[in-house]
């Protein structure tokens, strides 16, 4: 069987997704669609609005065959981490030929040429990112300055050339869009696993990643949040929400709204402001650098924002710089919450990312898939709670236990007290999608 | 001048405390009144309704001329170091003559002979206690079963004699009561620092400590919580509560609802409930044992109670067994949202509790009285802000940043965001009530 995967958040799984889904497996003729779906805290920084159990139906609703964990380690994480996390999991799984990604470029070639300069960084690339970095430009500018530069350097070499010119110039546009340096990423990945998993992008249809335009059938993701939240805070129902209505699925808008019914949802960040406020105002400068994502001085600029603010965005607003995106210190914000460290981030990277593979959801063909991949798959499959006292290897109960943790931290944002109940992670079983 | 000293938490001053002030100067003819004031967490394991600066408020207003914190490391703490962290201020002025408190008991009698087998425990005390505790009694308990054994032995020793009955039976009934049992460790702590101060005390009025009765004028503080809290939940206003206007004076009265009406009260612990939750499920069972108050297997207990629970209330009951009183237990959670830990509060224990003397608050008497204590006092004296950056002892310096901790997570129980700013440890001065 021909196996197409796909790396989601589905925060919440909207008709540009469903789209995605559909032409992935159109794409590349394939029978099986595995999702590989964001756990509870997503890449931006931020807790997913509805949790990971809402977001499978969802994913099986809308074509996926099987749908398996990104676990919080890396769904909450850096581009980088994020994308190796993800990508070490569809290689280890043996069944997967296909990564489908939706991209703003559309077209592989300028997304590879990156790629593999990211992939194998040359010495005048390293030199440049390195000139960039201590000038104070954030790392994904100064990245994006270092290959522009490399790409003319070389071009230059073979000479002028027209159509090197257009290529080069269609590669640094493209690096500097979310979608694309997602993409990236992944290529990078399985370059560096050598995988022959053959990479697919597809243009994104609709609004921008980041998009808060409110488009009639193709709001982004980040739009219908924002239009979740406003309803919301405004005290309206979400019954009869034309918006919802027009940019999600009948499916999944029905598991997004039984969510919102059960009190399981939506959930913001706002939710954690006074557990974040209060981590970063007691904690100490040192328990603050053990983060990821930290670097010397920003410790300081966290707990000074902490003491100063009364809320969350304005903890966020006064600690952001041109040098700290928002989304990496929303990163360290969460990733205090779930207790991860910079420290167990590198362990689980020297250690080839994940170290498990873990079943959410599946369907009938997502069960063939399973039973091929019990015979193929080289990390350890965990198919009901209970497997996780089978994992033998330390890493990956460290892992195992820090999802916990970071679902017990995340149910305490639902909005209704009765559902913030602990302990899901050990008694939830996959959904099997009839 | 003739100084009498009081321990209060004023949580809030109502018309019993005003009773006791102005007993505590006529009886010693004390020209001077100088109040150790319970910071912003509370003997019970509790945040107080208001913050400390505007109880000092209530204390100026009611008869204190001199009002000195006693830090949350010792003022939300057990008996034993909430009195001896109070009696080493107390001690260390080198200007008061007495200690003046309320008790159920009112003769200090009873009192002085239970505190003088507490400070200097015999053999036989120690071994009955042992037994009491193994038996899963309760410290406070087991400690009074000791008592009971030690003090009949002795009676038989001098032969059966109807006086001295009478008064083992007054000093065992005496040491149940929650207001004797800390008059029993304000004596064994002036024992035990040999302290020139003379103990007095002071028969309650009114309804007991805890006691939720609603007297017409003289409820306890405990009730006149509750009936704040009853009609901040059922969202009623206080002006004109007859309750209210019963049981504090005119000025005390003002003083708590400016509070309120400014958004910074009344605080109830529910207020923590995410953070505490939050914290009980993340932190490791490790960091757990580390908080005072703890011993082994306890630190499961309070794992599994904040995994199951949905609520502060819920936590606490879950947690409370007869062995682990429910004021031990808040404790050990408030403990942990402030950042103490059992081997700082024995640092503190083994360098004689508090390390230096911080003014609150003051009148034109107070101000005399400072002057003196300048002259006589053996801890430094705090009073500005600025004076922290003076201490030049490393425990002095953690104490106090212990203190802007413990009230960084104080304001986040506000009911107002607004309200919510760190670092007023650092810019709040004394108050001069002229």
């Amino acid at each position: 069987m021909s196996v197409v995967g796909i790396i989601s958040e589905y925060n919440p799984l909207h008709l540009g997704h469903l789209h995605h889904i559909k032409y992935a497996r159109k794409a590349t003729n394939a029978q099986g669609c595995i999702c590989i779906l964001s756990s509870n805290f997503v890449q931006r920084g931020e807790p997913a609005i509805v949790s990971k159990w809402a977001r499978i139906q969802m994913a099986l609703f809308s074509g996926a065959d099987l749908v398996l964990e990104l676990p919080s380690a890396f769904s909450c994480a850096s581009a980088e981490y994020f994308s190796s996390g993800a990508v070490s999991i569809l290689q280890s799984l043996g069944v997967v030929d296909y990564l489908c990604f939706g991209s703003e470029e559309g077209n592989i070639d300028a997304l590879e040429t990156a790629a593999e300069q990211f992939a194998y960084e040359s010495e005048s690339f390293k030199k440049t990112l390195k000139n960039g970095l201590s000038e104070g430009l954030s790392y994904a500018v100064a990245r994006q300055k270092a290959l522009e530069t490399v790409l003319i350097n070389n071009n230059s070499k073979i000479g002028p050339n027209d159509y090197n010119d257009t290529k080069v110039n269609n590669v640094i546009s493209a690096i500097g869009k979310p979608n694309n340096i997602l993409g990236i990423e992944y290529i990078k990945a399985l370059k560096r696993l050598k995988s022959p998993i053959k990479p697919v992008t597809i243009k994104r249809i609709g609004e921008d990643y980041n998009s808060l335009e409110r488009a009639s059938t193709h709001s982004s993701a980040t739009a219908i949040r924002k239009h979740i939240q406003d309803v919301f805070n405004s005290n309206s129902s979400y019954n009869q929400d034309t918006f919802l209505n027009n940019n999600l699925s009948k499916e999944c808008l029905k598991v997004l709204l039984d969510e919102f019914s059960s009190g399981r949802g939506p959930v913001f960040p706002e939710a954690f402001e006074s557990m974040l406020l209060y981590a970063f105002r007691i904690k100490s400068a040192d328990e603050i650098c053990s983060l990821p994502y930290m670097e010397e001085g920003l410790e300081n600029r966290l707990k000074e924002a902490a003491m100063e603010s009364i809320s969350y965005n304005e903890l966020v607003r006064k600690t952001v710089t041109k040098r700290y995106p928002a989304s990496r210190i929303k990163r360290i914000l969460f990733s205090m919450l779930t207790g991860m460290t910079g420290e167990f981030l590198n362990e689980l990277k020297n250690n080839g990312y994940s170290q498990y593979i873990r079943v959410l959801g599946f369907n009938e063909t997502g069960r063939a898939l399973l039973s091929e991949m019990k015979k193929r798959a080289t990390l350890p499959i965990i198919t009901k709670p209970a497997s996780y006292n089978e994992l033998d290897n330390k890493l990956s109960v460290k892992l195992f236990e820090h999802e916990a943790r970071a679902t017990d931290a995340y149910v305490l944002g639902y909005p209704v007290p009765k559902e913030r109940i602990g302990g899901m992670e050990f008694i939830t079983s996959p959904i099997y999608f009839k």
